[in-house]
């Protein structure tokens, strides 16, 4: 056999091998026949034998009588033996990056762990099901017409239905004043993109949910993070100051239900933060993502309602009031309209057409009202017994120690809490870790570390089990503190 | 009346005009109640109803009785009358980005064109049906899971499928080296952040598909376009002679069935390209939508199969192959794994959970290859019949003229038309448009006009009415060279 000859099936064997070894062939999986084998790698017969032959002779597969080629039940265990166990290292030394795909990406998907972390709705107070429906509804009428996408701004359907909306946040926006995104995040990143260069200055919020933080961070821009009053929002005087002393290039903030801090603005104070930016020509890229999960009688507006100038770049999605797995988001970008759909198309082209399709027919087919005023309650109860509980089973303070400190929200779902200056809340994240409870760090909502003895709580997903890790948790927070 | 009390109702009427003459609320719809305007807007009963019957002064609503308000059928035509019609001035003046919004926005959904412009793959031949049958299904089954979506690098079930097919392009990629998009160009865009700085020169095939021209240009990229042979791709001498001479930080390739050429770098010359570019320690930015698209015995590999030093970043998707509407494409990034995952996080965090089962359980529920097998031979079909019309209906040249020139795709199913020297072809764009046909102007593959009197063919939707207007075309080219 040739050298060219060998190397071709140990290739072949080898990159079975490594399939099988890393789980995309599984036991019992039946593997490419020769046949197939040796048409998709051009090969002949006999080399895709001589693959295979090894691959046996390895323990990895066999052979079953005129049915092919099986990866084996017994695989060899040549999986090393666990070692010594080595505990991270003090949590303090995580990297920020490190730190957020352990608390957003390991934590969310175990099971075992009671929720209080990551700013999820309920999955079950979610309108997932009734949307599924509607969008099964769609798959089967659409046809061959749900094949293609609608270029930028996406779906016009969508975009009535927004449009129509945004009366009741005090805008009329017009369908043609809309982009479709892929989720609020998207819609954040384009809005940012457009109007500041690398090295700009943004003056935002703080504390802020870290998402915005690392798109700042990937970007290449400067956070400049203005004090943000807990039920008021942004300090307008501060963000003066901040104006006129530094070259800022956009403001961004979450006017209703500031993630983390639940803050609304109040409408007046929108209209003098629209003014207050529009007098320098700044941009405000406003978050609106948690507007309609409101406590109160009615929506707040949005400081988009106050804009004369097309100065406000407006985000927002359904990721919060409707299903987050849709990823379909909107902004409504003003006089950055252009550049915006721009980004739009040169990034990611579309957001997908079935749930275009199904989240604008479940709002027309008049679903979504009844939907939103259950699910408001919903959260209404829960962050009023979440934050029951944390007064109840979070340390009081006392003649040597700060008192626990926990926010009001109008609405949202989070909830804000200042534990005693000695809890460093990284700390507390790996000792609520191990007792099987996901909290969020306070550090995570600052580009200074200005939250050490902050955490997150979402209280979306309130039970009993809930309230008896509130009550871990305080116990854990007395013994630090 | 106060002066606050007027300013709110007003603005309330406005609005609600605003959206009616827009078109969001049309003739014979309900407009809010005045009970949830006032809620909404928070503010008297009284004064929504002045606002409203405001709107009914203008003409714009009527009262029924017991019901609510409804937007006049017979709404005021105070449109203005079209004025003197102002054709649109001469082609070439066009801007690169309202072109490109024109080919592939307007054209796109005007379904009285014969469609030979924009590659979209066929909509009768795509799998969006059964595609759509998988997804209601899954919709169906997943209840209160399919509500949260997989953070990057996205959904395991999916990955696994994609890393098991990438045995058949000569790779084993492991589930783990995938990271999920929202489409190719999202990959793609991913990429070049992760390898490229603004100003960055980036070299590309020539002529290539102008979303990654737009794409470059957007991330104030430098294209530096490199000879490419209409069979065999980027030419190698004419590569190592750039990089030699140029600070190049990427290579950028469609290895398989180029778009617009065709062309398909031999498998050799995959390998020596991998070679020459990690010797100069230079990223390949692969992007293999067309891959699957083969016309001959089996798959071409992938340059990403020779890649040693986690140098190649792969990008492909399900678009060309699959349906476009679904938004699912994949990047393998290699090296820059976690600078291309950190991007996807703060980008657009994940793509939409139920297109990423519903492709994942067509993809093992083996309906993929039969499908594909099927197509493939339809797309052959069509390439080859529109060949064939092009030598028939366009000018073969003379003693004066130089010959109309065609590429020989051996897959995908995209032409590529070098027209005689004197035809321009944004005036045929135009002309063609006329007479109802949308064709690609070659000035779109190129950053440096070199395709001025080039055209791009889509022969996916191959038909009688294409060939008429092949036939069409050709007259017209004839009147022009």
């Amino acid at each position: 056999m040739s050298g060219a000859e060998k190397y071709k099936y140990e290739r072949i064997a080898d990159d079975v091998d490594h399939l099988i070894q890393c789980g995309a062939f599984k036991p019992g999986d039946r593997i490419p026949s020769v046949r197939e084998m040796s048409r998709q790698r051009d090969v002949s017969i006999s080399t895709v034998l001589q693959a295979y032959y090894l691959l046996e002779a390895r323990g990895l597969i066999l052979a079953r009588p005129r049915s092919g080629f099986y990866v084996r039940r017994d695989l060899p265990s040549d999986l090393p033996e666990p070692e010594i166990s080595s505990p991270a290292a003090d949590p303090t030394q995580v990297s920020m990056q490190e730190l957020i795909s352990r608390v957003v990406h390991t934590e969310t998907r175990r099971p075992d762990l009671i929720q209080l972390g990551v700013a999820h709705p309920n999955p079950s107070l979610a309108a997932t099901q009734e949307l599924n429906r509607t969008m099964a509804s769609v798959a089967r009428r659409m046809g061959d017409a749900g094949g293609l996408y609608d270029y930028p701004p996406g779906c016009e359907k969508l975009r009535i239905q927004i449009a129509k909306r945004s009366l009741t946040a005090g805008c009329s926006l017009a369908p043609d004043d809309i982009i479709i995104t892929s989720g609020c995040s998207e819609a954040v990143s384009f809005c940012l993109r457009a109007a500041c260069q690398p090295g700009d200055t943004v003056a935002i919020e703080s504390p802020i949910c870290f998402d915005t933080l690392r798109c700042l961070d990937v970007l290449d821009l400067k956070a400049l993070e203005i004090p943000t009053h807990p039920r008021e929002g942004i300090s307008l005087d501060a963000l003066r100051f901040a104006i006129e002393h530094n070259q800022v290039s956009a403001c961004l903030t979450i006017s209703n239900f500031n993630n983390p801090l639940g803050s609304c603005i109040p409408d007046e104070k929108k209209r003098e933060l629209v003014a207050l930016l529009t007098e320098h020509e700044i941009p405000l890229i406003e978050n609106d993502i948690f507007g309609e999960l409101y406590f109160g009688d009615s929506r707040p507006s949005v400081a988009k309602a106050y804009d004369r100038e097309g100065l406000v770049m407006l985000c927002s999605s359904f990721s919060k009031s409707l299903c987050p797995a849709y990823r379909v988001g909107w902004v409504v970008p003003g006089r950055y309209h252009s550049a915006v759909e721009w980004l739009k198309y040169t990034s990611s082209l579309a957001a997908p057409t079935l749930s275009e399709y199904a989240i604008a027919e479940f709002m027309s087919g008049g679903g979504y009202d009844p939907y939103l005023r259950r699910t408001r309650r919903s959260y209404e109860r829960n962050v009023a017994a979440m934050s029951q509980a944390v007064r109840r089973f979070f340390p009081e303070g006392g003649s040597t120690q700060s008192p626990t400190k926990l926010t009001r929200p109008s609405g949202g779902f989070v909830l804000w809490v200042e534990l005693p200056e000695s809890v460093d809340s990284l700390v507390l994240y790996k000792r609520a870790l191990e007792a099987g409870i996901a909290i969020t760090p306070g550090y995570l909502f600052s580009a200074t570390d200005q939250y050490r003895n902050f955490i997150r709580l979402n209280a979306a997903n309130w039970s009993d089990d809930a309230e008896k890790a509130v009550e871990r948790l305080g116990r854990h927070i007395a013994r630090m503190a």
